[in-house]
């Protein structure tokens, strides 16, 4: 298979068939692909939140836009963004790199104080902004994945952000949800946009050439 | 191939080898997969840019942080998102889709009412915040297909976007940069990152789980 047929296969599914669960493998390897994904400046500002626990996902549902997905499917991911940019938090991911890769700390000291110069001047929301748009390619990798094993996926931006903070006490690890994504086995019968055409632009209107 | 070892494999390429240029069927291929990117609402508020012509490349280096990378790389494609939303476009989507559905206009009216609801009542500035976000689900799917065919990529959001806005006339068309994505086969004597291990936070940090 290919990602080209991944994406042609998937849909944002509108119903879920609480009985079938993914299983800790796939939901890993989705997990996995997000994790890969890059990141400004390898900062990696984001985590994600996998929530299996059905009294954790009905306590979700007061801030769901579409509260049987929420309800009846098997996991819900949700991508959730620095606050904002610290110090702490560039020296800690730049520590690990140059540890990780056999480097002397401040290799790339250099780089990182540009990034402090600007970064740390901005105010919080700025930052989030930043390290929101972020989540976005981990969002679509792990789209991307589990359609390559044929999970069904719903990406929802649409949720009340405070009820999904509150709820995960994302504040308590300096984070705020930006997306969520939820991932199971479609129903069919109620599933109303499975049997319509895919819509996209044509590819002549998407690309301009020079 | 599966996913996963697509991302392992690529990385950030520092330097390109100009003397290796990448076919067309492989550009419409990465295209393709950002034109097949999921958005919110469907309404694909956003366009990428290819440009294979050295003349206009040139002329994108002054705003460049990577003026290598610009001049060397085979293709640039540039993620190019709406300025603002308005009733015009999001009508022209969903007549669009009502169309290729074999559905009567207006079949998502009640939909898209709420839409224009939320977007026609905000500032351009936070339309296009939400416009930009959904080029980076794009991007990412466009990075996956590369890395599928083994073609070498950069991401990039660092550069002067009035530079690409002007050299590009993006305005003629409703547009704003947001990032842009150098296409290519790496030289490898100069790519310095290559030899370096890939970095990302472990899945035990990266994920929290419920």
């Amino acid at each position: 298979m290919s990602l080209i047929e991944d994406l042609k296969w998937r849909h944002a599914v509108k119903a879920y068939n609480p009985a079938k669960k993914v299983s800790k493998e796939t939901i890993d390897k989705i997990v996995e692909a997000a994790r890969l994904a890059p990141t400004s400046s390898g900062l990696q500002p984001f985590k994600v939140i996998v929530v299996e626990n059905q009294e954790i996902k009905e306590k979700l549902v007061a801030g769901a836009l579409n509260p049987e997905c929420m309800r009846d499917c098997s996991h819900v991911i949700i991508f959730a963004a620095w606050d904002k940019y610290s110090m702490e938090r560039i020296d800690k991911m730049y520590d690990f790199t140059t540890d990780e890769r056999g480097l002397p700390r401040g290799r790339f000291s250099s780089y990182t104080d540009k990034l402090k110069a600007i970064y740390l001047n901005q105010p919080a929301e700025v930052n989030f902004a930043h390290t929101a748009r972020q989540t976005y390619i981990a969002l679509a990798m792990a789209l991307a994945q589990a359609a390559e094993l044929r999970v069904d996926t719903t990406p929802a931006e649409g949720f009340d952000n405070q009820v999904v903070d509150d709820v995960l006490e994302l504040s308590k690890y300096g984070l705020k949800s930006v997306s969520l994504m939820y991932v199971g086995y479609a129903d069919p019968a109620n599933d109303w946009i499975a049997p319509m055409k895919k819509v996209r632009v044509s590819a002549d209107e998407f690309v301009i050439r020079f």
